[in-house]
């Protein structure tokens, strides 16, 4: 028997308008369900794991995407304990804000609801299916899982794991669903399926979130790349600007929001760029300058028109010395990913312009771009991040799982 | 010189940065500024009309399409008194909240925020034109206008009325432009240009909204029609419930937030279908009805299949009985088009479940469809109606033409 797509998606769907109705305390029990499921059930996890581990050694897969792969029971239990910390988190459906009376007598306010179904697309980490169905189910919604052919046998363990505790609680097991073949044609069927799918989430590399945007018939969540920028003032604190750039770059530089450019002030250049230049150097990092700033750095390159959209991932730096404040604002408006921007500066009128002028995703004053994160934030848990403007921007939460409508309470009021 | 869409755009998205800029002072100035430039350049925005009633006439354009594009004396007047109303909105932009402090000691919050450029696709109403360009302007965004061809003539001319006050105001002008070339590739061309511009709202019948959705590359606010539902409950107040059908059936059956639908509870049908077929005939409304109902109808036809999924948009109703409250539900899911719902009931538990149990956009208890509107729902304007659910879901008001960023503010800390 073929598997059909659409189908598979209707049974989300379906699932979704119960999901949508539970309370919270349903919600949470099932949550603990799984994960008491994870605990009990480590070995068919595990086995299943091995298999995939198996085939990417044959596949001959890189140490890091193998580590990535990997299951052991002690992750499967911090696993676990991260579906409990979902579980912990307040639910935001059924909010309801702004309610007001109109002249007539009608109440009007907002309600907060799930949004319906989510696909969630994804390459080799099977800890992502237990991550993305957990926040799902808390936010009322139903999930699409559609991870990586390396991790298939992992997710689909991990996920009937999941289904069984849902079972049990008397919740649609098509809540949380692993799309059962990683092949691309049913992939390109799945991202047509508007009448039943809301959102899509890519996580992964560039090339993962161009496909899925360029192919999804359903609006997508996009984060290509981040390019953070750290604009050290005329009026910087210099021992604060050099711990921002050094937890910036060199604290985790794989990724998206470490620092990729340093923007200096060239009234403070002679200043700080010597202490930036020996912090560098003593972490290791490749540094391309711009001709004013190369004479700072002992080992540097200048810079080339690339440099400054260039997101290095690794232990490199983009170094510019600007003329002025509205030179750096410039510079980060054309150059940006839309990711996280910060400005060192104990001048309380230029923090004020840059709160105003930079509408990054993440705006920050005096802080390390490494926050930029929605546990580092206080979101509790993140399902992706958002580089464009609509629906959600920035590191994504339960909230960015939801939307709102509008609710109307009358005594019969009619319009004249 | 040809026309290049990308540079139309580019200048929209140079301009869409000065905007979000602007103080709610400096924003409501420039639009006292139109209005006042709408008054006084009447002669040349009447003069542009009387072109396009012209060849309106010429090309046979019906009655009703001729009084849409008709601009006299009096309708600039309501068009100089909307843009004031805009002005005296509260501006979303700016408004921080939740900003809260992390153990760390730095305060995260959110900052709204305009999206940046947003396009209008609309058909030949020139009061868009102004209304349009007024709230993009009040919420910081650059608007790129593109109207149909009937009302080309009078778009510029107000436009270009709007463009001399942005001037008078120190505003670069391409905040509010017309695209002069209502060509179709050219439309392909621009719902291409995803690095200008943020969204794209259509305005118009449910063809150019597919003809918008389906070539787009940027997000678009989609709103194809509205089936709205009045279910009667076995516990209505049966003269509210009939209050509830006439207003929204007939003050205005063209509009979106009109009923189509109308479901019965059985335990009451024999009750209220008597009195809903004397007013509804009164009022020359035609019925189909379900076979249940169809007896208590004077002159009404048979529902077949496609009439639960029709919006009439004219004086016809479908009407159904049915067993219980969950087959009530279990009709709007199937044939709701996410815009508006009613209940009638004075049970508190069934009245608080229908709040739960229906997501369409307005979910209303004792209140008629009527009041989904911007206006009536108290937004003061409305720029559109999404039924998709991500961003904005209903009447759209200025804060969904805005969106929030993070905020970061610390005094050096750094990640561990």
């Amino acid at each position: 028997m073929s598997f059909s797509v659409s189908e598979f998606c209707q049974r989300a769907k379906a699932a979704s308008l119960q999901l949508a109705r539970l309370t919270e305390a349903e919600k949470n029990a099932a949550l603990e369900a799984i994960a008491q499921g994870i605990e009990e059930q480590q070995a068919s996890i595990l086995a299943a794991n091995a298999l995939d581990m198996a085939a990417g050694r044959e596949k001959g897969l890189d140490d890091a995407m193998l580590d990535r792969l990997l299951l052991t029971p002690e992750r499967l239990l911090k696993l676990a304990a991260a579906v409990r910390q979902v579980a912990a988190l307040p639910d935001p459906v059924g909010q309801i804000r702004d309610l007001t009376t109109r002249p007539n007598g009608i109440q009007v306010g907002r309600m907060r609801i799930p949004l319906g179904v989510i696909a969630m697309i994804y390459e080799a980490r099977p800890n992502v299916t237990a991550d993305a169905g957990a926040l799902c189910l808390k936010s009322g919604n139903a999930v699409i899982l559609r991870g990586g052919r390396e991790a298939l046998h992992s997710s689909l363990a991990i996920a009937a794991v999941m289904q069984q505790a849902l079972r049990q609680q008397g919740i649609d097991p098509a809540a949380i669903s692993v799309v059962p073949d990683p092949d691309r044609d049913l992939l390109l069927q799945l991202l047509q399926q508007k009448q039943y799918i809301d959102l899509v989430i890519p996580r992964g590399g560039e090339g993962l979130i161009h496909f899925v945007s360029d192919h999804s018939k359903i609006p997508v969540i996009q984060h290509y790349k981040g390019i953070c920028h750290l604009y050290v003032d005329k009026d910087a604190d210099l021992d604060k600007a050099l711990a921002l750039l050094l937890n910036g770059k060199t604290q985790r530089p794989g990724v998206c929001n470490a620092l990729e450019t340093l923007l200096v002030h060239q009234q403070i250049a002679e200043h700080f760029l010597p202490k930036a230049a020996a912090a560098l150097a003593a972490q290791q990092v490749d540094v391309f300058a711009c001709a004013q700033s190369l004479g700072f750095f002992a080992a540097a390159q200048l810079a080339d028109a690339q440099q400054f959209d260039t997101e290095y991932l690794r232990l490199a730096l983009s170094v510019k010395t600007v003329p002025d404040y509205a030179a750096a604002i410039m510079h980060i408006q054309r150059h940006s990913s839309g990711h996280t921007e910060v400005i060192c500066t104990q001048d309380y009128s230029t923090a004020q312009r840059f709160i105003r002028d930079i509408n990054s995703a993440v705006v920050m004053v005096n802080a390390s771009s490494r926050f930029s994160d929605g546990g580092e934030l206080g979101l509790g848990a993140e399902i992706g991040i958002s580089t464009s403007k609509l629906h959600a921007y920035g590191p994504m939460g339960l909230e960015s799982l939801t939307t709102e409508k509008y609710l109307v309470l009358g005594d019969g009021q009619v319009r004249s």
